[in-house]
């Protein structure tokens, strides 16, 4: 751990930070890119060609024609959005497996092979260069299927001695392709990526999330609190109590999304053009899922209803769904441990956070919860990135839906925000939390809602007259009570014990 | 069935509506409303109070004090928008339940009897009458369980020959309330509630459709026709695998909502104030599950844990996620039918909707699909209601959320609307929907995108070329194919069979 | 002002609540309506006709068959979600106009005066009872049209001594809908009825509650208190300053719904069927808007585009757009008053809100922000809504946009619900909402923040060890930059003076 | 243009696509970029520190202490989304503008001219690479600020002969922000990129788009259609009239948007910390307001109500509804665009779009309607965004809003997607339309919605049994009304003239 308590750690004993994670951000701008590239694009070119005809691509890239035209037209937040790797990869599988198949339908077997090892290579992340389309290009993700066969076609010739862009000895459409439509192999790709992230990343880290709260729940077990309704005083609770809530919600966060994988498991591949599986095998769609669950070890099937697969992507939207309800949960979460932590003098201060960074740039010292800011603003995103979704989910037409990059687009960007900040928000935050136990213990020992004890005693309206007068008195409501005469206060002693109203009787 | 093909009905033979329908739309609206409530008020009033006060109260409605001040206080839509009957009727269930506990655990047999009675009053709908609380008020819906506890009580009261309003022999908070909270009373009444909607209307309605969709499906098996993607001619497929892409979808709304229920089931009760369960008794919360999965039919267990259950409605947020799911489902599928349907002479007229009314108060004769606008009416309604539950969900803050009224209005709305829409759907569109074979088949056979079947016969280039040359001369695929030296006339006629390019090989 | 402060009134003093507000609560529920609807039914029916053939009728209603097939066709949430009367009552106000200016163009002036009296009554609201359509009908509208048509013709019929049902000498078309569509009269009324509502409820209100807050304001003018950035104590600032922030808010909420005005003033009227004015006459357009904008006193214009006006309806989009962002305010304010008022000793504490009502069924005594929690789920509702009404939009197709009953129906109910509110968070909680000095000034004087008025003297690092060391110790800053030998005790009084901290030297 | 129309381009004809937009599609991907990070990283590393001690930094990069702090702590979609540029640059004006107005104040000259330097440095993206940090960091987007003040710290110093990270003599806080808070200039900086990337980019792009397609209006102004409402046949109208609504919806989009725009020239400027300006001069705010509004040549204004203007960010939220209204509106036209360019063969086929890349990996010679694909999953990304906008802006308590990062990241993300989908629909789409006037004329001709010019003649009811009748027997409606002796044929040809019918008489 990096952090000691707020303001505590003796500045000269602060350690330095590691390098580790910093390689990632040096990231070139677009400033610099475009300089490079500009170098880089004087040195040559070649010419590839579609049945639209010819076109310049550069020579040091595996891209052909239809990826060149895309590039031409689809100049949509170029700089930003491009179409996720995670479904490059996952293409790459795909393909890989395609092929794989393929030669039991009359594809040669030493193309296969190049195919597959170019494949590889795809999924691997070893050709992540040479995909440079955006995300709002068309909306059956066409572009990306042929950028992928395009990529594959070119460095399976490469591998075979041929010539880029001879489309000699391995044609996109007709090898890499073959059996094949951008309309199945575009939501295959979709779900093995979805599925794969999911897998990977956010299971494990709201699992471990929900561990790290589930052992701060475990060490505060006795530490009794004050409870709050309405942001009211209520009754009391333990500090484990309050927090197996939250233990609870992450737990069912992650059952939710697993309840949504079976459909996200269902693979169109085999419904070609329009769910027909028109010009491919009987066989093909589930030989080809079957290898992809051992490419990636999930356990991908082949979809119930290719015609569904096609045209809706409900799998998404009810996926989306359990994500947007996992984000309503972390929201609920995060928000309560900026309130618990607020202060730490006006605030309620029940907790504190380790502080990882100075605050402001102008109060000096202060210390806020920028873990649970970070959280709570990738929170609203994927809400907002759920609107999306089903927006795009509920305009499909027909036998297809054109929605389709934007919507794994979205559904990724979840994944990972919410992956990402669990393990932030675990690691740089609840992992450090500490209670606060003078001020718990404080805030309950003098709140009126211990009155609540009463009502079995002398009944809900008498107690409430209690609370009343100890309010307007400033007094406690032992004092109240005596003073009303209500009971003495031998008998107040009995009845309000906080550690007996932490549970039924 | 009402309605004949669109004009073609004799005017003199279409039947008279029946009257079966008509009287719940004789619905007063609120001017006249008043009139009628001014003159009962003028009648007479009694006074109640609670530990705020006397308050007058209609003298013939059984609320009390607290019903009342929420009257006063929350005049929020006050016409439209109150606390969902099935809300209060679940409520009766609940209270039913929790007096045959209570007598477990102290409360008096025959005050118990006469609670039961009443609360099995209020469950039955009979006294709906005396709950005018809206839904803006608290958000804890502590008003609207103090509603129930007053009407019970004073019902009770009444039964037991006591005075209303007099909280002897049965008092709302002591013995109604006795052992719970609005806390977890609400709550539980949400999840009643909820899950009886679904079962009740949601799932069977849902299914019918999907039954009418597969029915439909079967008769027109043999149909071939155009498909369609990116709105653009694509290659063939049956009416039949058209329509079993729209039967799985709507089989796994069903699915979805289904899977989601485990969690609906959960009830709250028990967890009194700030889910400790304070106040109430070992055993209680099973018990009161169980009286209440007794009353209900449905398989209510008690919540794994109190303190989720009352601080976050995860729940209500994962099952309104798969309602969203469902509204984007019957939104694509009542777009197709519409689009389908256009014409008739100048837009797809595939299929013929039945005409159940006249369209246009300026253009006679015409007809529209005007159910398919109810229902992606209702489903653009469904999703917005989604994301105010989903912000309800997020802003709980410590042990409670304060949303509780919103989310469960939201919910119920869009249970009920999907659940009428799909009746609605069903019986006055698609049961009466007709395929027009001659058009259907005219548009197929023109289509130039069967040029696909010739992909492994010649290759995608070459096949590309036929296409674009058919398309510019406005001839045929085979008159372009034997033009270009493609193929033989009878070569064409071997490869292109419609028939034969709606599945694998 | 009916409340005390919270606990404070000696119960026999409480005021008898007035009765003023009880007469609207008094709504019969669905089972009582039933019955009386089918006491009324039994007595008769009528037989009308239209285009599709005859249909039976109630006697008693003004409505005619077009009516009568809606109400058979669309049982979708037939208890709840009717038409609003909004847009009832404006379609009054057009068919009025209409038939006055129709008698420069052909219409009989008899039957017009005819026409003209009974739309008068129904924008009078006298004849709500006609109108038993709901919402979810026909995307265009036309059968609520047709409602108003068929009831202005009867109700005509009836006052020129004909027989109702006849058609004669007033036909519901022919004279009625004259120069008119259903595609330019209903968003015509849509335009009316939300302009309306606006103007007559929303400005007003949050107006006065903007009032109330600069009101509140300026009499804790001089209050310093201690300001909270990322929910962490921060430097002070006055009660003045914060809720001027509100008031701001509140006042620009006002400007931007204004803003969208000009849009909601623009009338459909005279596009008739899609937009060209086919069957209408030239100048019917203008005249029809004059005398809407003279019977409604509000400055309508004919709608600069007609083909606009009826295929999409971006001017709702536009004017829900300020809505949500009024919403988005309003919860920004409840949330920051109920935090303030938390407590009563476990919380913030700053300010206290008048109790209007007890707060819990099991905890006596306590009293809830109870308006807050209405606001911020009637902000979450429009906010909801607002999705909703842009999913509706942006479904238009060619010449009309059919989402027009959803989306007027959101808009009217974020109108109200901002509206009500506004109102009931003004008059139940802002206007006896009390700044509790001692706490205030207690929690400012601790502040570790006002350390941040060193910075100009010693430097931000310098500053910050003094912040660190005084939380660490839990001394005071002066303790602290004495100790440390950053400054004498002298300096540290003379630089750190909260009242020099709340503004610019 | 590139594109000729559709099929219609000899293949050799076709032009090499020029290389000018290649360079920035040569993106390197992450694992590209790590192995260059990694490479540069073995190299070197200084320490910087802050008030929470030393931490090591790449030595060829500007950042320091807190930025590096920032990197470990929120790596959350550290591969993609990084605080926008926008920001970045316009973050380089204000801390230009700042050292400007500063000398007044107490700031050396000398500093402050190397200040102004490399702010403007930033300003013109010349340090882009020294900008790592992501959105989910800090709500208040503290961290980016602090990555400003210390690049701009570390390059001025450079610029004077420091050494870096010595903070000598340019001091990040105590000179680069001065008289400033991360509180008041992230606003700001919020305000000044989104105020100029709307004008620079959205409100031209819209503006030509909409230009573009009233010279395609006024290109086919004489061309009569048929009109579609409910997506049936309807009367006629003329292509002008219905493009002059596409017009009318994208120049209010324009005028919407920058209705908006005044209060995002409001900047925060001169609040510092809670709002009050603490520690800031009198006339400072203005001063750097003037100096803003003169570098960017904008009409920046200093916000009415400063704490208004840190709290909370309805500007955004406003401006952000003007885009999802803009979306809404592109929505609807580019569905119109594709159903109206629907077929070839089994569509609507009125229009022909250019075709800008084979549509289909399988169905070799379809070309689809790939920009309005793309405009419509942009529409809803849009839509989405303002979910998040408004959740972000409806969750800020206190004197601080916290979920600034994410909402200027939605908002600046909006823009372009809007900007740069107007502008390829523009070229790539709208430019190269065509009107297939033969399919137009039949499809009108053959119309039965042409009865209802028979309405003012003959009356409703008549008419609607002519084109019952037509329908039927398929016949004209001519035949229908000579047959139903409803009138002559000569009469029919004077009534029924589609010229005559596209106006009001």
């Amino acid at each position: 751990m990096l952090r000691a308590t707020a303001f505590a750690a003796p500045i000269s004993q602060t350690p330095l930070t590691p390098l580790s994670t910093l390689a990632r951000r040096l990231l070139p701008h677009r400033a610099a890119l475009r300089s490079t590239a500009a170098a880089q694009m004087s040195a040559s070119h070649r010419v590839e060609s579609d049945t639209m005809g010819p076109v310049k691509v550069p020579s040091d890239r595996y891209w052909g024609a239809q990826t060149q035209r895309s590039i031409l037209n689809f100049d949509i937040c170029a700089d930003t959005d491009r179409m996720p790797l995670a479904v490059i990869h996952a293409f790459g599988h795909l393909k890989h497996a395609a092929a794989f198949v393929n030669t039991q339908f009359g594809l040669d077997a030493q193309l296969a092979s190049a195919i597959q090892t170019a494949a590889s290579e795809v999924a691997a992340g070893e050709l992540d260069d040479h995909f440079p389309l955006v995300v709002w290009q068309t909306g059956s993700g066409t572009q990306s299927n042929m950028n992928v066969n395009e990529v594959i076609s070119n460095r399976a010739i490469e591998i075979l001695g041929g010539e880029r862009g001879s489309k000699e000895p391995v044609h996109p459409n007709d090898h890499v392709n073959k059996s094949q439509s951008s309309n199945d192999t575009f939501p295959t790709a979709m779900h093995i990526a979805l599925a794969t992230q999911i897998n990977a990343h956010l299971i494990p880290n709201l699992t471990s999330l929900a561990d790290c709260f589930e052992r701060k729940a475990h060490e505060y077990q006795h530490v009794i609190k004050i409870g709050r309704t309405h942001c009211m005083d209520a009754v009391p609770l333990t500090v484990q109590q309050e927090f197996s809530g939250y233990v609870r919600q992450l737990r069912q966060a992650v059952a939710r999304v697993q309840r949504t994988l079976p459909d996200v498991y269902e693979l169109a591949i085999g419904g070609t053009a329009v769910g027909t599986g028109l010009n491919t095998r009987i066989g093909f769609a589930e030989q080809v899922t079957k290898k992809v669950a051992q490419l990636t070890a999930l356990p991908f099937t082949s979809a119930d209803n290719k015609f569904e697969a096609l045209a809706s992507h409900d799998a998404i939207v009810s996926t989306s769904g359990a994500l947007n309800c996992a984000a309503v949960s972390l929201m609920k979460i995060a928000n309560d441990i900026r309130f618990l932590a607020s202060g730490p003098r006006a605030g309620l201060g029940e907790i504190s956070l380790p502080p990882n960074e100075p605050g402001s740039s102008i109060m000096p010292g202060k210390v806020n919860p920028t873990q649970c800011e970070a959280v709570t603003m990738a929170c609203a995103q994927v809400m907002g990135n759920h609107v999306a979704i089903s927006i795009g989910g509920s305009n499909g037409h027909f036998e297809l839906n054109v929605f389709k990059p934007l919507m794994i687009f979205n559904a990724l960007q979840s994944v990972q925000l919410l992956a990402d900040c669990a393990r932030s928000f675990e690691h740089n935050c609840i992992a450090g939390l500490t209670v606060n136990h003078d001020r718990v213990q404080h805030l309950m020992t003098e709140s009126l809602m211990l009155v609540t004890a009463l009502n079995p005693v002398i009944g809900y309206d008498k107690a409430a007259q209690i609370a009343k007068k100890a309010h307007e008195d400033g007094s406690t409501l032992r004092e109240a009570a005596v003073e009303l005469d209500a009971m003495s206060g031998e008998d107040f002693d009995k009845a309000v014990v906080p550690a007996n109203m932490i549970g039924p009787k």
